[in-house]
C-alpha cells in the first residue's frame, strides 16, 4: 500500500529515481524452476530504450544485473533482484527545474504530498521508472510461456492520426508498432512537424493477450478488468483505459453487445476476453489512451516556488510521444496482472 | 486477493448472493467518533433501489441494519457489519437457467473458474452485489463530509444520446440524474422504445469529487488515477475508466493539454484532478463506460450446459438499462477509494 | 491491515461487540465445492460454549447463521458469511464499568487508541469475539480433512499443576481436555479454590497438528512458525508461543537440538515439525502461554475515567480461567493458519 | 505473501542469498525527511559483523550502499534500495553440501517446497539474509527517535547459564551483550569449551522498547504483540516468544499477574507493556529463545540427495552460538514493527 508494489503472488516492488545510482525491482513469488538469464531481460529493455529515431537522444545503455534468485540459470523461488545502473546522468540538464513546476508533471503534486522533491529530471516521477516495470514484465513474459500465453502492444492512433487497417505483420516492421504501415508513415511524418514546433503528442495503444485460460480474475473487486485497468493507469502518460468494445459499447444495446455462445465457443469479442470479471478464454483485448508528454519546449506558463508567475522552456532530451516506448511498458503491465492471477488458487489448483 | 476486499486502510469486505438470505459488507478501518445511524446509508439505497419507473420492477425494501461498530450512535473504530436481509426472493424466475449460459453474464465464466455456479438470479455476480458496496459508500461520505470532500455522478450519455448541455441543478429533477433535462426526456423515451424491443442500453457516467485535497494517492502503482480505475472497473457493467481528458487527450497537443499555473492556480484542468497519480486539488473528474445490460427479451443464441445448442429469452425482473441504478454505485466506489486515501499517512499526517 | 482480518488466500474478518446485537465473521477464499452445513460449525462453538461447569453461567446459546457462500449444501468459492446473534445480553451488568478501568483489561488502551470505548462486557476487546473465529476455524477444519489434515489441542497446565503423563485416549475424557485425567482431577480441584478466593488461574495449551505435507510456509518473513505465533498471540489471554522444544532449545547444545535425517525419515522432532520456517511434514507442535483471566472478584486498585484511584470487584458472569475455553479458539487458529498456507502455490500446484 | 515481506505501511522487502553478488532491502512507505546516510546504517551493521571474537572468521566488510530514496542526505518518501555486495565469498567451502542435507538446516525443507535448492552456504536460508533486515531495521531507528522510542537487546541466556543480576551500564561493556558481567565471563567460557567440543549453544535474547506511546497496536488480529511474535519467530534461530510474564504467567493468579492502576500510571507490568494487544505507554519487553545453532563440526548422522544414509561433519565458517550476532537481527525486527505501528493512522492522526 506503500504504493511501489504491484501483484499478491507474483508481486514486484520498484525503486529507483531518475538521476540517482541505480533504479530496480524486486519480483517476490516468481516460481522456481524458469531458466533466465539477463539477456531474457534485455531483450525488452531494448524495445523501450531511447536514442532511437524519434525518441530522446539520451544515450543509457540500460544494462540490467541479476544479484539474487538465480542458481544454475533457473529461478529458485526466493526474491529476484533486478538492478539497472543509471549511467548517463547528467543533473545539471535539469537544475533550474529546481525551483519551477512543469506544467503537466508532477512535480508540485509530489512536493504537496511529501514536502520535499528530488527535481533531478523528476526523480522518481519520471518515465525512467517504467525501465524496472519492462525488466519484470520479462520475467513474467518467460513464466507465461510455459502456458502459451504472450502479449503484444501496439499503436492504434498517434498524433491524431488513427489506423484504418490491421496486419500483425505490420507491427514490428515499423519503428511505431503500428498495425496499418502505411498509416506509420503519416505519423512519423506529423510527429516531425510536431517536434519541429516543440510540441509533444499522445495517442491510442492497444494490447492484446492471446492463449489465457478461462478462469482468471477474481470476483468481485478484483476482477480481471479491473485490476487490468489499475495496473495500465499507473502507468504516467495513461489517461483511460477500456476493454473489447469500451466506450464504443455505451451506444450499443444488448443484442449487439453481447456475445452469443455456440457450441464452438462465442460468435464474438464484444466483451473483450473478459465476463463478470473472469477471462473467457477468447483473447484478451484493452487499449489506453495516452497523453501528449508534458515536457516541450514551447514557451509555457507556470509559477515558482515561491509563488511567483514564470514562464518555462523544458530544454533537456525528451520524446516527442511516449509512444512508441511505452508500447513495452503497457505489455510488462499486461504481463504481470496476468502473472500474478496465474498464480492465483482457481481455477487452476483444486 | 481473495477479491471481495476493497481499499487497504478503509478496507470493506463484501458478501451475498442475490437470491441467498442476505447480504452485507464488513468496514474494516472506519475512524472512531463518526456519527452514524441506519438512516444515513438508508438514503443511497433508496437511490439504487429498483422499483422504480425505468427500473425493474422487483421490491426490494434494501433494508440495512448495523451489527456492530456503533456504540451510542458513533462509530468506535471497530468493524462495522451491515446486513441487507433479502425479502422478495423468487427463485421460480430464474429456475431454467440452471441449464442455459445467458449471453454477456458471468454464468459460464463462474463456473469454469469454480467448478460451480449457484444460478439463481446470478448468484454472487448479480448486480444486487453492489447495494452492500452503496451501503459502504455511504459511511465513506459520512467520514469524508468531515473534511469537505463531496462526490456527485450524473449521466452524461443513455442509449445512443448524449448531454449538450450540462446544469447542476438538473441533475436531481429528472430521473436519470442527467445534467441536461431537456436531454433526459429524448432519453426517457429512447428507453421506453429500446423496452419494448425486448432490448436493453448503455451510456456513459461522469463522476465529479470535490474538495479533495492536494496529495492523495501514493507513486508510483497505487496512484489515485489507478486505484480510481480498479474501484469503477470493478463494477460489472462498466468497460472503461477516463479520467479528465481521457481518450481525447490522446488526440491533443502537449501545448493544448498541459494546464497551465499561475499564482491563483491551475488555469485548466485538463488532467481531471491528479497529477502522477496524486490529487492536484481540482475537481476529480472521471467518466465510465457502461454496456448494455445483457439480460434481454429478445432472443439470443446459447448453450446448455452439456454444449448443445439453445436459444434463450430471459424473462424475469430487469432493468432496460443499468443506469440510473448504478450512478450510486459508481459514487459508492469513488468514496470508498477517496476514504481509504484519507487514512493513509500522507499528506495529512507527518 | 485495519486488524480484523485474518490470512491472505483462505481469509477471514471477524467484527462484532460482546453486547452488540450480533457478531460473525466473513470467510474469503474457502475453496468451492465444500460440503458445509451449521452444524459442522455449531459442533465447535458448542466446546467453546460457556454455561458448562467451571465456567461463566452466561447462557449464550450461540446459534450460527450462514447467510451466503453455499449452495445446496457445498461451499461455492465465493464469500462465507456467518454470523451468531446475542441473545443473552445483560448490559446492566457492566454498567459501573462506564467510569472505572478494569487492571489487565483492554478498557484503557482501547480508549487510548480510538478515544472511545464501548464498555459493555468489553465491547471488541471481549473474548466473545473469539466465538467467530472458532466457527471460522470450523470451515477451515472441513477443508482441511480433504487432506488428512487434523488439528487438537489439550491443556499442559492449569493453575499451577502441570500434566506428568500423555495419553490421547484421556483429552476427551475430561472438561479440561487434559491427557492427563489424573492431573485434571487435581486441577479442577484447585479451580474451585481459586474460584472461592475469588480469583483466577492461567495455564498452557499444547497444539499438535497431523498430517501436514512438507514445504508449508514462506521464507523468509512468512515463514509458518512465525505466522502460527502470530495467530496465537492474537488471541487475548496469549502470552508467549514457542514451538518444538521451544524455550527449552535455549539450555540445549546443537548435537541435541538437531533432529537427525535417516532413510526413514527424521530421527525426532525437537524442530517441532519446522525447518526454516518451511514445515518438515513431520507432527507440528507448539504450546502457548494462557494467563489468568483478569476479571476477579477481589477488590483491585484502579483509576476511575478522571484519574481519582478507585477500588473494583468484577461481578459479572467470569470464568475462572480461560482453560478450557481457549482449547477450540487455539486449535481454530491453527486451522486458519494452515488453511491459509495450503491455498499457497507452493510446494502444491506446479 | 510471497513472504519476502515485513509491514503495511513502513513496508520491507529483502532478497538475496548467502553466495550469490549481492544481498539487499527495500524499505518503501519510509517517511520523508529524515536525514539518513550510509554511515547510520553502517553502525547497526557492524554489531552483527562477523569476524569477531566468537563468533564465524569469515570476513564481511559488510559495506551497504544507498541506491535510492535519498535526496541531499534526506529521505524523500519514495523506496529506500539498500545494497551489501558480497565480497568474501568460497563456495568451494559448501560444495560437498550438494548433496547432504544438514540436520536442523533448511535444505531438505526448500527442496520439498520449491523443487530446487541453491545449496551454497544455504543460499537464502542463511542467516546471512538477516543482514538487509539489520539494515532496514537501522533506517527504522532513525525515524523512531523523532518520538523517542529507542530499543534494545541483550542475553539473559546462554549455553545454560542465566543471569542473575541486571545493570543497564553492563550491556555494552561485554562482547555478549549481558546484563551480568560476572555471567558473561562464564558464558564466554562455557561457550569455548562447547567450540572445541564441536557443539552449539542457545540462549535467551530480551528486548526492551521505550518510550512507545499508549495506543499501538490493531485489534484484534494485528494485535501488537501478534506482530511481533511473528517479527521475531521469523528470524530462523528463534523457537519461541514470551512478552511481559511470558509463560510464567501461566502459573499465576490473576491477582498477582493484573498490572493496578494508579493516578500516576501502572504499579507493575506484568503485561509487558500491551494490553489486549494496544500499547499501554509502559516498556515493551519481550524475551526470545534461541536455539543452538545447527551447524555443528560433530559428527551428525543424515541422508544424501537419493535417500542414503551418510554422515556429515560441517567444516566451514560458523559461529557457536547465534547470541551474540542476532541481538542486531532481534532489535531490527521490533523497530520495524514499531515503525510500521507508528505510520499507522490511529491513536496519532485523527
Amino acid at each position: 500500500m506503500a504504493g511501489n508494489s504491484f501483484g499478491h503472488l507474483f508481486r514486484i516492488t520498484t525503486w529507483g529515481e531518475s538521476h540517482g545510482p541505480a533504479l530496480g525491482v524486486t519480483i517476490d513469488g516468481c516460481p522456481p524452476g524458469i531458466p533466465l538469464s539477463p539477456e531474457d531481460i534485455q531483450k525488452d529493455l531494448e524495445r523501450r530504450r531511447p536514442g532511437k529515431q524519434l525518441t530522446s537522444p539520451r544515450r543509457e545503455p540500460d544494462k540490467v544485473e541479476i544479484l539474487s534468485g538465480i542458481f544454475e540459470g533457473t529461478t529458485t523461488g526466493t526474491p529476484l533482484s533486478l538492478v539497472i545502473f543509471n549511467r548517463d546522468i547528467r543533473s545539471k540538464d535539469y537544475s533550474d527545474l529546481a525551483r519551477l513546476y512543469r506544467p503537466g508533471h508532477a512535480d508540485r503534486t509530489y512536493e504537496q504530498k511529501f514536502g520535499i522533491r528530488d527535481w533531478r529530471g523528476g526523480g522518481r516521477s519520471s518515465a525512467r521508472e517504467t525501465a524496472a516495470r519492462v525488466a519484470a514484465g520479462a520475467v513474467a513474459r518467460k513464466f507465461l510461456q510455459r502456458y502459451g500465453i504472450w502479449v503484444k502492444a501496439y499503436t492504434l492512433a498517434l498524433a491524431g492520426i488513427h489506423c484504418r487497417n490491421f496486419r500483425w505483420e505490420d507491427i514490428d516492421e515499423n519503428p511505431l508498432y503500428c498495425p496499418d504501415a502505411q498509416c506509420a508513415i503519416a505519423m512519423e511524418e506529423r510527429l516531425k512537424e510536431i517536434r519541429t514546433a516543440g510540441d509533444s503528442a499522445g495517442g491510442i495503444v492497444e494490447v492484446c493477450a492471446k492463449g489465457c485460460p478461462p478462469g482468471l480474475g477474481e470476483p468481485v473487486f478484483d476482477k480481471l478488468d479491473a485490476r487490468l485497468a489499475m495496473a495500465l493507469m499507473s502507468i504516467g502518460a495513461v489517461k483511460g483505459v477500456e476493454i473489447g468494445e469500451g466506450f464504443a459499447a455505451a451506444d450499443l444495446l444488448g443484442s449487439q453487445n453481447n456475445d452469443p455462445v455456440t457450441p464452438k465457443g462465442y460468435a464474438s469479442n464484444h466483451a473483450g476476453g473478459i465476463l463478470g470479471g473472469i477471462s473467457t478464454g477468447l483473447d484478451i483485448v484493452l487499449r489506453v489512451a495516452v497523453k501528449p508528454i508534458p515536457s516541450i519546449s514551447k514557451t509555457q506558463q507556470t509559477v515558482d516556488k515561491d509563488g511567483n508567475p514564470a514562464t518555462i522552456q523544458i530544454k533537456g532530451r525528451h520524446d516527442v510521444s511516449a509512444i512508441p516506448r511505452i508500447i513495452p511498458v503497457c505489455e510488462a503491465m499486461v504481463l504481470l496482472t496476468l502473472a500474478d492471477f496465474m498464480m492465483h488458487p482457481f481455477p487452476r489448483n483444486f
